[in-house]
Parts: C-alpha cells; sequence; structure tokens
C-alpha cells in the first residue's frame, strides 16, 4: 500500500468530472440559492483577473454566497409574489483567498461581473485549510530524514505510514504564528482504521505559506497498539458474529409526499430553502409552516446552520496540548461532507442531492450525494386519545408521527457527525447531532491500567490504547424569527 | 345520550368473556411471569373462603404477582438450567381488598392454596381505586338534588354531563379522612371532548365506604367554555384540511426477528422477561444482553418499570386545590392501559399482546392488545465511518439502527401515557414516556387575556378555558445488575 498523502476529510479524489449545466436549463434562481458550477467559475475568473497569477500567488481558501442583507432579500421576496419583475438582492460571492501570502476577504458581484470589496485581513485567525495545501503538508515529512529515521527506530514501513496535518490552536499569543500546521502519522499494516495505530512522540511543524518542516522532534518512543481487532469493516469481521436480524424496510408506494423545486423543500404543512456552504454545510432557510385555518405560511426560522464544531483535548503533553480543533472554521464541515450510503445511511425512501465547493484554485468540485432527504416513520405518536366516559363506544384517536428529515454527514478525521434537520408537522424544527466514528486515542507504553501511575490524560481502552480526553461543542447559527412580519409565503 | 357513569380509565366496559385457558396447554410458567386467569379465580376463591362472603364485604382493590426474593429466584434459574427438578420459588399472589371497611394486605400461596399473610394496614394511605367504586361514586351526582338544580341554574342538560372520581391528596392531616373522592362532571352537548368543558365550581365529596355525599357546594357559576372546535375526531373535522401526507409503511417479508415465548421476549443480543401489573402496567425483568465473544448472556437489569406518576396542580381555588394525582397509585396505571389502535398507535410491523387484571370482585378481566412489540427502523444511524485517507478507495462502513420497542399507553382520564421500552443493539435500554391527550382545563369568566387581573393559575387559551398550571412527574423503579453474577441465561 503506498503511503497516503493528507487530505484531513472529504472524498477529493473522487472529483467528479464537472459537467456545466446550461445557464438556461436552469430553475428561477433564489437569492440564497448556493452558488452555481458557472458562478463559482465566474467567481474565479473574476478574482485572477484583478490579481493576475502571472504576478500573484493565488489560493482559494474559500468560495461561496455573500448572503444577501435579510430586510432587503424578504421586502424582494414579498414583492416578487406580487410584482416580479423586482430586481432581486445583489448576487454577491463571498470569496477568501490568499494572495501572495496575504488574507483576502473579496466580495464579486456576479451580475456585473465586478469586485465590490477587497480587504486584506491583518488580525488573528486563518482561513479554512484547502484540501491541496493538507496534502502538501502531510507528503512533506516523506522526504524529511529525520523522520524516516524515526520511523526507522520504531521499525515502521514508511509505506504503511499515512499522515494528516493538525491546526495549531492559539494560546494567547500576541505574536501571530503565520499559517503554521502540525503533521501527525498513523499506521496502517494490517488495519484500515489507522486512528486506531498513532505513531506517537514525533513533533513535525509545518508552514503552509513556505511549505516547509519548520521544526522536527522525536522525543522518545511510544509503541504503536497493535493492529489485531481494529479493522471494523463487515468483510473482515470474524465469527463469532452477533444475531443477524431479518430485513425491514421503509415503502411508500405511492412515492414521497416531498417536492424538492431547485433549493426549495415542501413537505406537509413546511416550506424552506436548503442550501450548502463548504464551512457551514447544510445551511435552512425561511422555513414556514403553512396555517390551515388563516390559510397563509407563517414564517419560523430566517435561517439556521452549524456555526462551529469545537473539539478540545485535555493533554499537556507536548505532542497534545494544542489541539483545540475548529472542525468548520479551520477544517470545513461542509467541505468534509461525505457521500451516504443508500439504504445505510438513509432508508430506502430517500432521496440524494449534491453539492458544489470551490478547489484550492477556485474550479468547482461536485459532491455527490451529500444530502439525503427523507420522510420518518419510526413507528412513534404525534397525538393520541382513548375516550372511556361515553359508552357505547370507545373513542380511540391516533395521528402517528412523521417527519422529514434532511441529513448531512460530515467526516472530520476520525469523527463522522450526522447531522440532522427534522421538521415535525406540529410546527417544530428538530436539530440532531449524532456523533460516531473512531474514538481519537494516544499510543501508550501502558498495557494495564494497574501499571498508571501518572495522569496520562485518558483511559486504557486496550494494550497501548488510551482514550484521550476531549469535548465536542457544536453551536448553531438560529435566526428564528417566528410569526415574524409575513406576507403569504417567502 | 345518556348520562355517563364514571370511570376514571380505562375500557372496563369492554370486558371480554373469559375463556379459560386449561393448565395443561399452558407454556411453562416462569415465576415472573404476571398471575394466569386461572390464578386470579383461585386467589379470590381462597381470600373469600377465609373471608367468606356471607358474613364479609369484600372488595379487591389490587390482585398481582408477590414477586419471589431475588436472590432465591437468581440462585434458581442459575440452577434450572442445569437441574430443572428444582422447585421454583414460591408462586405467590399479592392481594389488597377491603374487608368489612379495613385494608387487609394479603399474601396467598398458589401451591399450597392457602394465605400466608393477613396484615390489616392501618397507616395513612389507600388501595388503588377499583373501577367500580369510581363508577358508584360519580353516579351519584345524578340522583342528589342540589347537583341537579345546580346544572338547571346553568342551564346544562342532565343528559350530557359526565362525572369523574377524583383523588382528593394529603395535606399532613393526622386525622385520616376516610376513603373520600371528589367528584367533578364536565358537558358534552356537542363534542366527545368533554375535557374541555368543565363544570367549574361545584364540590361534590363522597364517601367511598358509605358510598354516599357527604358535602356539596355550589360556590358559583362559570361559564362552561363552547363546544365548538373542540371534537378531535377524525371524521368531525372540516376544511381547508392540512396537507394529506401520501402512504409510508415499515416492511419485513421475513417477518419479525424477534421470538415471544410466553413471556420471554428474544431479539437480536437480548433477551428479557415481560409482564403486566395493575398498578405499574408494564414490568421488564431479567433483561440481558448476549456477548457474542464470551458466548454467554450479561445481565443488564434485573427489573424495571413506571414505579408512579405523580401530577400536582399549581391552583388554589377551592375546587382545584387538592389536585395531586399519583396516577399509579391511585388509578392505576397497569389498570388504565388501553387498547392500541393497530397501523397508528404502533407500525404495521408490530405483535400485539394482551393482559389481565382483577376486577373489584377478584374475577380476571382480560385487556386485548395493552402491549405491541415492534422493531423499529426509524432511519438513524447506529455507527458508521467513512475513511478517506487510505486511496485508491473511499471505505464507507455503515451500520442502521434498529431496536425494539415495548409499547404500553395509558389513558388516565385526559393525559394519554406512551410507555416505551426501547431495545437497543449497542447494549442501552431507553425509556421513554410520550405525554399526550387532552390539555386539564379550567373554565373560566375570562375571555380575552387582557381582562384578567388575578392570579388565575393557568393560561388562557381560549374563551373561558384557562389551562391549569401542572406538572408530570414521573419515576422509574430501575433495579439494574449490569454484569451481576450470571451463569448462562437465566
Amino acid at each position: 500500500m503506498a503511503h497516503s498523502s493528507k487530505i484531513f476529510c472529504c472524498f477529493s479524489f473522487l472529483f467528479s468530472t464537472l459537467s456545466i449545466i446550461p445557464l438556461s436549463h436552469q430553475l428561477e434562481q433564489h437569492p440564497l440559492d448556493s452558488l452555481t458550477p458557472i458562478e463559482f467559475i465566474r467567481v474565479q475568473a473574476i478574482v485572477n483577473q484583478s490579481h493576475p497569477t502571472t504576478t500573484n500567488d493565488i489560493t482559494f481558501q474559500y468560495i461561496g454566497l455573500n448572503e444577501p442583507d435579510k430586510q432587503a432579500l424578504i421586502s424582494w421576496l414579498q414583492n416578487h409574489r406580487t410584482t416580479p419583475i423586482t430586481a432581486p438582492p445583489p448576487r454577491q460571492a463571498f470569496v477568501i483567498a490568499r494572495i501572495n501570502h496575504q488574507t483576502h476577504e473579496l466580495v464579486v458581484d456576479l451580475l456585473y461581473d465586478n469586485i465590490v470589496s477587497d480587504h486584506i485581513h491583518h488580525g488573528f485567525g486563518y482561513p479554512l485549510l484547502t484540501f491541496e495545501e493538507q496534502n502538501g503538508a502531510s507528503q512533506l515529512v516523506f522526504n524529511h530524514a529525520p523522520f524516516l529515521a524515526a520511523l526507522n527506530k520504531r521499525g515502521l514501513k514508511v509505506e504503511e505510514v499515512i499522515c494528516e496535518t493538525f491546526a495549531i490552536g492559539w494560546f494567547g499569543e500576541t505574536k501571530q504564528n503565520g499559517r503554521v500546521v502540525k503533521v501527525m502519522c498513523y499506521y496502517l499494516d494490517g488495519t484500515v482504521n489507522l486512528y486506531m495505530r498513532p505513531i506517537e512522540a514525533i513533533t513535525v511543524t509545518v508552514d503552509l505559506e513556505a511549505m516547509k518542516i519548520t521544526h522536527f522532534r522525536d522525543r522518545l518512543v511510544v509503541p504503536v497498539p497493535k493492529a489485531a481487532g481494529t479493522d471494523y469493516r463487515e468483510s473482515e469481521q470474524k465469527e463469532p458474529f452477533g444475531p443477524e436480524l431479518k430485513g425491514i424496510t421503509v415503502v411508500q408506494p405511492d412515492g414521497p409526499s416531498f417536492i424538492i423545486d431547485g433549493s426549495r423543500v415542501r413537505w406537509a404543512n413546511w416550506d424552506f430553502h436548503l442550501s450548502f456552504d463548504a464551512r457551514v454545510g447544510p445551511v435552512v432557510s425561511l422555513a414556514s409552516i403553512y396555517d390551515t385555518e388563516k390559510q397563509e405560511f407563517r414564517r419560523v426560522m430566517y435561517r439556521g446552520f452549524v456555526s462551529e464544531l469545537f473539539v478540545p483535548y485535555m493533554d499537556l503533553t507536548e505532542e497534545w496540548y494544542y489541539r483545540t480543533f475548529f472542525d468548520a472554521g479551520e477544517y470545513g464541515y461542509g467541505l468534509c461532507a461525505v457521500p451516504l450510503e443508500p439504504l445505510r445511511d438513509c432508508p430506502a425512501n430517500a432521496v440524494y442531492m449534491g453539492a458544489y465547493v470551490a478547489a484550492q484554485n477556485g474550479m468547482p468540485i461536485e459532491m455527490p450525494n451529500v444530502f439525503c432527504i427523507f420522510e420518518r416513520n419510526a413507528g412513534d405518536v404525534m397525538w393520541r386519545h382513548t375516550e372511556t366516559m361515553i359508552p357505547p363506544d370507545l373513542i380511540t384517536e391516533v395521528r402517528p408521527d412523521m417527519s422529514l428529515v434532511v441529513r448531512m454527514v460530515s467526516t472530520v478525521g476520525n469523527y463522522d457527525y450526522i447531522n440532522d434537520w427534522e421538521f415535525k408537522q406540529i410546527g417544530s424544527i428538530k436539530v440532531t447531532v449524532g456523533l460516531t466514528g473512531l474514538l481519537e486515542v494516544r499510543g501508550s507504553k501502558y498495557t494495564h491500567k494497574d501499571q498508571i501511575d501518572e495522569e496520562v490524560y485518558g483511559t486504557l481502552l486496550a494494550e497501548n490504547t488510551l482514550g484521550a480526553y476531549h469535548d465536542h461543542f457544536i453551536t448553531y447559527h438560529l435566526d428564528l424569527d417566528v410569526d415574524g412580519k409575513v406576507i403569504g409565503r417567502l
């Protein structure tokens, strides 16, 4: 097996050949729609023209919709229903690009094909990491003699080593560090579960701008946990197996009850807009619910998305202390979305949708099947009552509970986040994040808990394997505007 | 419509003709099995023989299994697997009976057909109310002239009145009140939703032993909220209707994956015993999970059930202050179980089970379809991971989440509790209580919230309708014994 370059997350090696849809065939664009492939290409061209690549070193760290002003959009949507000729709010892209090693925040107008603003960011904080630079950084070790010597010292085969880039956090330094990552490596050799086989005690620091290793230290040799029993693939499991369950599936003989019209989703009494962003993943906008008595839609939420996933580790050792990941802001909750596995990630009645993000060169990348939408029939009851007090009949009225789920899975390294937006007929929106995947573990010299006489910042789970103490904090941006001023369905 | 007698809950007017199953046809009895119909009859006969009904006034307030000693039972179950001739723990019934106006707690042995103990309870607290005495108490008002005058004063038709008996709580009195209930009445006349039409400000106090009204007060006239818009029956709904959803169902072409063997349920890696009790409803015992590596069952929970549902109201008015209901201990969470509606209360793949409780005369009453058992296929994911780091393949492993649900619905007056025990393949048991039905409301003179200038102990929900402040506290008896000493499957 060839040693792998680091792509911290996402299936970027599955890049599809891009098929550009002619504008004329597109449905009417909604002002909150994600950028289209053509728009990504235009944004890239406009930025490149304004900063010619012959004289500039340009990387696109983020391209997404520059969200229109809320009030302007609401006014337009309301007027648009009666006066469809009114111009929509300006269609703009927000771009974060590194141009000659500076972070530019640009707003690009897609009607006039020009740059509306170009601001250089001098403060703390760095843009999203691109796949390409993470890839580049984690490849460097394979040409770094001290690293190869460190592998040799441990008796590890270089072709079984996989490396990742880790954001370094911020600990109150007043001097800016520049764009720096650490590279951490894992070992395969008999398993695909690399996360269970960390190669500990080696620190590799990479300056992303120079794309060079600026610091290397091999502190001590810690045993790499064994491969046996770590492979999670069904095909690799051995007897004894647990009891097999008989088949079970959900059936909708007349098809689904939801309608997907471009980015608009309608189901039961719900209507909402769904888009996708490289940084935050799914964005639900303009969620409204139809009031059958008033015969009008009533606003519930203007815009909602996961704004950040903060994952700090509580380990003070030299190779772990800095691990305080912002999975959205550093790696991209949307960028790390993975293709959903039909019949497993989502039930048989699910419909799948793709999305686009920008590559480092600004060109669109198609991400197939990042969303699934399905009606959830969990066997729950929405409302019921049995009335025993009025003989001779027993009155039993039961309304089964159905809901609509929009799901995305984002795999940030070892962790898989299952992100659900669930719309219920009673008028509530339920947000859920399921956390699964593989536990982040630290290699250790210990093989039994009784040997441990120091703080190891974790729990011994198996020989040489500590489950590392950490938290997952998920924050949401929820702009609720229940019964906000509304004239009909937006 | 004839005026109805009060049966606070339960479908006791659907009493089935009892078909007695010959003992010889029964499966081997488990020591934790609920009492069988024959056992109820034997218990009744033994108690009646010991206190002849010709000289005694006897009512059976509760008959259930006298739970065997835990350690004795576990030892027997362990030995029984190797030495099936060992005698099981004594099979006994626990009986609470009123005999000549005293509360007797009796233990009846079902092997020797004798009374093991007969204790008279002198302390605070009263046994479960029987349907029959609740029925009797709420009928009394219809022959009580001041009550009929009170209806007349309000312009209400007696044939549209439905009455209920309410437990009176305990407020630290040192003198025992005797077995006393209050009777509260509601009005139909154009709706089946009697709970939305309380007839307020009348206090009726009934002594259950004398079966007489001991106190009556008609304090003031409060408007009865109107019937319009309160009927919840699907057949009574008028346009405009909400959007209709297309059909959706769950299908198991090869049948369910669970096996019900008497009271034992086996599904996936789980094995447990299910029984039913008039007071607490479903009882899950001896829940164990199979460890495929150790190739043995591991204990998780010895016994679990809802021990009480406490529903206190926060209303200090004369007719409401006493409402501090113990739904299990006073009305019977099991007694109030209702027949589940196939395809609505439980999905298409559910299997239904009945149960028995004792009537006031001690004879068994069959309660059909009080349980449903089904595999839940909610579209959730048990575990997943996508591995992007090992080209050329993307590894995606997803294990969909299936679980087994045991459901009972208990309707205590206006409230319907949906009681689920959910067994998950990851080894957890999830207990859920869904609260639905009809909100307890208080009649009020107010028709708009701006009129209210006093504490009304509720929220004005509609004209003359206050949603009454209250809580629902649910407590569980959970005797967890994870990995308790076990020799094989119990």
